[in-house]
């Protein structure tokens, strides 16, 4: 039987919050056996853009990341962020190494091709090279990935934490049994939008259709699912969503994804 | 007999061109074997601080890292740059990591103590735990340092390029046989510091103290030599000092010391 290995991607919300976060990498810090860390930047690149007067471009409501962005994004997510996180880990004794997609060349990705709108320096990954993650998961060292590839041309890239947390889980399943935990805000999938005590502990692809049809899931929900699923279609053993509480040894309130 | 590892340190002159970086990246991507790239920030941190109206705060000549300060410098250093520099050199078929000291766990250092000056968030260099390190260039990744350490406790701290560079090679002369290489503006040492036609080609513990004692080395030199001495003295091989001319294979002016 393969080893388990644990990918957890935190969102915004936890980044945001100092205090969240430091409970967050406790929580993280805990998890048995080998992990990895997935962290997107939320408001942080936002706010140091607008301190920089550097405005974000935005064309039918979708964020555009031209070279200035892409700077802030750098040092935001792949610099400050990334690094404190690292730190903070490294005291809970928890042996993290900071990566982005460019190093160790792990995250290959193209700019995303222009159709309608050009998203500017915005990567879809088209491999993982696992090599050195491997050694590195093998000799007990957690890599903690921010939200960057690299197009292997010298170009860093944007690219969505999600997707970089599935790609890492798909990728790695020829080694290890590999489960994704999203972390967010809302307590899990929830049936009744208003109501966070109406957590749906169970989806599978059956009950995922029939919920799609009942519109029970839509908004950002819709992207989230269908990048679950995508992993559980390539060999991702479980995907759960939740909150910090997830994360407890004996939390029962999240959600589960398998096929 | 040791394998060779080279260890080469690139300052702000470097770092501040786009066009002599790239040629830089160039050249340390052709060094045969073993290697490792550190970086220091140059003006890059100062040009973000102004931008984001954060005063650098200096006493008695000497510049404070608070804790804004520290925050522009992982932003810049360990952000931007070292991951631009990764990318670069991924696209030379150089399969670069980024790293900071905290990353690995691999520097630790103290916050350097109050005396006279509070210093700030800067780090005096206590350990270098190699065994990551060692695992990462046995299987030829090409680590590429900023200039930040930590302190195991959760803080990072900014710590001199030039003494990150040379507590690499001396950590590492177990297993290699270390040459460090100061790539910096000036050809080499100058026994008349008007005239980039005067390089010293080649100074021993001997000739050093002569060269102290005509006041021959003096201003930004002094440390930079005292730092060479400290780490011939700690078993690395030989230093070298020179312009990125120094690289070239058949280059013969810059200074080496040895002891």
């Amino acid at each position: 039987m393969k080893p388990i290995l644990s990918i957890v991607k935190i969102g915004g919300n936890i980044i945001e919050s100092e205090k969240e976060l430091a409970r967050f990498l406790i929580l993280f810090s805990q998890i048995k056996g080998p992990k990895i860390l997935v962290h997107g930047g939320g408001k942080k690149a936002t706010a140091m853009a607008d301190k920089l007067g550097i405005k974000t471009a935005m064309v039918q409501g979708r964020r555009i990341t031209d070279k200035k962005s892409l700077e802030v994004a750098v040092m935001t997510y792949g610099g400050l962020l990334n690094k404190s996180i690292v730190a903070s880990l490294q005291a809970l004794k928890c042996n993290a190494i900071g990566l982005s997609g460019a190093d160790a060349g792990i995250i290959q990705a193209v700019k995303r091709p222009v159709e309608l709108v050009d998203f500017g320096f915005v990567g879809d990954i088209v491999s993982v090279h696992t090599q050195s993650l491997l050694i590195f998961l093998q000799t007990g060292l957690v890599p903690v990935f921010c939200a960057l590839s690299h197009d292997g041309k010298g170009q860093l890239l944007n690219t969505n934490a999600d997707t970089i947390a599935s790609e890492l889980a798909i990728a790695l399943t020829k080694e290890y049994t590999t489960s994704l935990y999203y972390c967010f805000e809302k307590p899990g999938v929830l049936s009744d939008i208003s109501s966070d005590n109406s957590v749906i502990s169970h989806i599978n692809k059956q009950t995922y259709f029939s919920l799609l049809k009942e519109h029970t899931i839509a908004g950002g929900m819709l992207p989230k699912l269908e990048n679950c699923f995508y992993a559980l279609d390539h060999s991702v053993h479980k995907v759960c969503i939740g909150n910090l509480q997830m994360l407890l040894p004996n939390s029962s309130t999240y959600t589960t994804l398998t096929l």
